[in-house]
């Protein structure tokens, strides 16, 4: 899959194994998580990140309560079933593929006759919903590879890889499919501030697999694409609206701006169980803001004044307008709009 | 001038005297350079940091050369001073400051009656341009600030403060008088990745004067310009094209781009001793490539995987197109173009 980088997320032995995020590139560290409550500080404290990998873990999480319920009478287990999953959506609020992947879980078990029965029923949805990920990511990878050109330099931003999805990556898929290809020069990764997902996940991730990848400052995207070096932009995205507007790690926006300057193509890749059908625009979408510590510390070290006030905002929403195309599963949203994107909805299997 | 920040450069008993800006915002040293080989090394090293700080403490330089050569024969003497001035031109090849600072100061020295004479001759240049720096900040602070709207936010880059100047700053100094005037609301400091002169400069300089400041990660300038909050953007310069084509910083462009996509004005505030007239255009404006280690680590600590590649640009150039107004201690150039900057300097005094 990606022979360097282990399962972001995998089920074992009753309890659910993540990669720790935020002690690489450091150290790859495997978190087992024995409960449901470990699953959620995983998630809010970013141990586990990028939309479709959370979709993944919580539905895990859900797996873990209905697993610790499953001696129980049924009404009595799911309600503390129903209680796991509220503790779960309550983690972090942008990505939506939390939301669905929740309630696709708890759905699992409707018509289970026992409570055991439903937590088989529920860590199977699991399962199911981590090898479809993985197969979405594959098909997102070969549809978005076929859009770039030969030869070709691609600037990302933050981490849409095999650490953020069930494996593969949504982003980094396609930089992936077009290295198989034999089209992929160069992958620009904007490290990412504050949390620097992109010089500490996306480039450790495609230095295992052997992919060429320069790290730069977010600040020097725009230079870059200025100096010819950037043929395409490829970034995932952790909520994208019915219209196709796309909320994504905060720096993505200013770097759709900067590529539409250039007249550089600029591509979501996403999974369509990124896409919220009940959100008709961007600006519904709701914005986590952070701890300011994520600005003012780096590796627990201080950094900046004393005192002094921040603002962190964790994501920020590109506008439809500058989004050349939408690459899902399912096919390419070319210059998505409302009806466009609803035509792929339709196209549903 | 700048009520809590010391002079960023001074002469003091035959040594040149300057705040020790790594230490920012961490501690407030005071670093004493005997000689000229010291200065080159703080200015390379980046202990001072900012076009006209760095012309000023230049100058001085070529002072303390003067002085340990006021005993030789005068020839012998400006040849030492003439090495001297060679060797802090090699420092940093960006911020024309620094090679209009030397080469004012060794020529001040023309028509010296003795080495001695030469010392004195030179040492009052350095003061004079010193001097001239806060001056040319006043007028670019004033005549700034009248650009500005009521109750205004406004965003900045880098640092243009006092500590990048003789003193008051140029764009800070702006800011400085709109708050003098009442008008501004809140400052948006960009915390300037890799270096974070944004957080551990602007931010520290203005919270010791009393200005309203929050830091924001670079990547998150153009969401804030999105959600209405910014009204103007002003910025330094390293060096001006005599087109109006502008080097700053890294990311200014990035920044400059976003204001453009969201009719925000964006001011270039730099004194006219920073443009450099004998560049036609910003692409022939020399570029540093810094080291990676500015990227990959922070106050001394590994953020990055070992082996990553990295680019390190440490400026980037906006072109004249996206610059509102430069903003001079001559006047405000508006629309920069050749013509209109050749006005400004017709009207030399």
């Amino acid at each position: 899959m990606s022979p360097g980088v282990p399962p972001t997320v995998e089920w074992r032995d009753g309890s659910v194994r993540i990669v720790d995020q935020r002690r690489l590139p450091f150290e790859l560290v495997m978190l087992d998580l024995p409960d449901v409550t470990a699953v959620a500080d995983a998630i809010r404290d970013m141990a586990v990140r990028g939309a479709p990998a959370i979709g993944c873990t919580a539905a895990f999480g859900v797996a873990l309560a209905a697993r610790a319920a499953r001696d129980l009478p049924l009404q009595e287990a799911m309600h503390l079933v129903g209680s796991a999953c509220a503790a779960l959506k309550a983690t972090r609020p942008t990505a939506v593929n939390l939301f669905h992947a929740v309630d696709a879980a708890f759905e699992a078990a409707s018509g289970a006759s026992s409570a055991s029965d439903a937590a088989d029923r529920i860590l199977a949805a699991a399962q199911r919903m981590l090898a479809e990920d993985v197969d979405a990511n594959r098909a997102i990878g070969e549809a978005g590879a076929a859009l770039l050109p030969e030869s070709c330099s691609v600037l990302t931003h933050c981490n849409a890889g095999a650490l953020a999805t069930a494996g593969y990556g949504t982003a980094l898929g396609i930089l992936r499919a077009a290295h198989v290809h034999g089209k992929l020069r160069m992958v620009y990764a904007d490290e990412t501030r504050p949390r620097l997902q992109g010089m500490q996940l996306t480039a450790w991730e495609l230095m295992q697999d052997g992919l060429p990848v320069t790290v730069i400052p977010d600040g020097a995207a725009a230079a870059l694409m200025a100096a010819g070096r950037v043929h395409a932009v490829v970034v995932g995205a952790d909520r994208i609206a019915s219209n196709g507007d796309a909320a994504n790690k905060i720096g993505t926006y200013a770097v759709a701006i900067a590529a539409h300057h250039h007249g550089i193509p600029f591509y979501v890749a996403a999974p369509t169980t990124t896409i919220d059908w009940s959100i008709g625009e961007g600006a519904h979408i709701p914005i986590e803001e952070r701890a300011t510590s994520e600005v003012t510390e780096v590796r627990g070290m201080r950094i900046a004044p004393e005192g002094v006030r921040v603002w962190n905002p964790a994501f920020d929403v590109t506008p439809a307008a500058l989004i050349s195309a939408i690459v899902t599963e399912r096919g390419v949203i070319k210059s998505p709009s409302a009806s466009r994107m609803q035509a792929i909805r339709d196209s549903q299997p």
